[in-house]
């Protein structure tokens, strides 16, 4: 099998991911924002994320920002801003912010020392806490603690879900797919006598 | 802050998931199948996937079983079986199949001992390869290698890509939402010099 060919298989067969932007300022003050699908909920009490970080791949610059500075935000992408996103993407020297090569617009909130990114409807802050490094391919698997989420009232339901499709949140599917999405229906908490 | 609010804002503040079921078989020949929606891509060489078990949660029996057998199956959950899906997390006792108790159907392939579900269009055949314990919060994160994928032609475009509205597979938003999808555009591999 053709190894692009196996990369776009293999990359798209286990289903939708989510579509963020991990934004960091390295200790010389350049900004850099990267496109992720891999971030997920590790659980909520305390309130942690993981992400995998490729070997090989672009994100290395957010890999040493984290590090050096524990701190990290990550931006939901919205179905105006894929492209932009996308381009997060392209390997630009470590000097060269993502920031001044796309439309993404950079901000600050209550003193974090990330920046946030303005267009996104969803930011949530991050601290780092831990990494582990899966010997099987080379990848790290990093955990964030989530410090503040800035989201409008609005995409919150009583019981504390976030409708994600109030936030024209997207999904990515594969290396390069992004997609729209809208809720079907939720379910009450499944017990063995449920009809 | 309410303990299920917290819990439904952080599962969902993360993004769009993946929705799956993982089935295995019990060494006493008992069926298991259980909703995941935390499993990813981890990388294409070899094909490695990943994905969180929960350290107080159902799916203990899922993982008894992959432990035992070595096997099992990834299967996509597409909108005509949200609920049967959503169901599986109901807490059975470990002699009890959730087959026998919603309409989904076990189904084997090529001697391989753990079942499919029948009525997922995407089905993946995995090894359990190893585990990584995180000692943050107790779950565990469990490393799988894909030996199979059974998924129709019309699904997979010439470059591998799997287009995954085509095959109506859905998205989970927090811990009970399911999601439609449908793709908006792919982009090429970005590079710096782009437009």
């Amino acid at each position: 099998m053709d190894s692009r060919f196996r990369a776009h298989l293999v990359n798209s067969c286990t289903g939708y991911k989510s579509a963020n932007l991990i934004a960091t300022k390295s200790e010389n003050g350049i900004e850099n924002v990267a496109v992720f699908s891999s971030i997920t909920h590790l659980g909520s009490h305390p309130p942690l994320i993981g992400f995998v970080l490729r070997p090989t791949t672009v994100p290395r610059n957010t890999y040493e920002n984290l590090k050096q500075s524990g701190k990290f935000t990550i931006n939901h992408i919205q179905e105006n801003m894929i492209e932009d996103a996308h381009h997060t993407s392209a390997k630009y020297p470590k000097d060269v912010s993502e920031f001044d090569n796309t439309s993404l617009t950079p901000v600050y909130r209550d003193k974090f020392q990330a920046p946030f990114v303005a267009e996104s409807t969803i930011q949530i802050a991050c601290s780092y806490v831990n990494e582990y490094d899966i010997k099987e391919n080379g990848c790290i698997f990093i955990i964030g603690a989530i410090e503040s989420i800035y989201l409008l009232d609005d995409f919150i339901n009583e019981d504390g879900f976030v409708q994600l499709d109030k936030a024209a949140s997207v999904s990515i599917n594969g290396l390069d797919g992004y997609a729209s999405v809208s809720l079907i229906n939720r379910f009450k908490y499944a017990r063995p006598n449920d009809e």
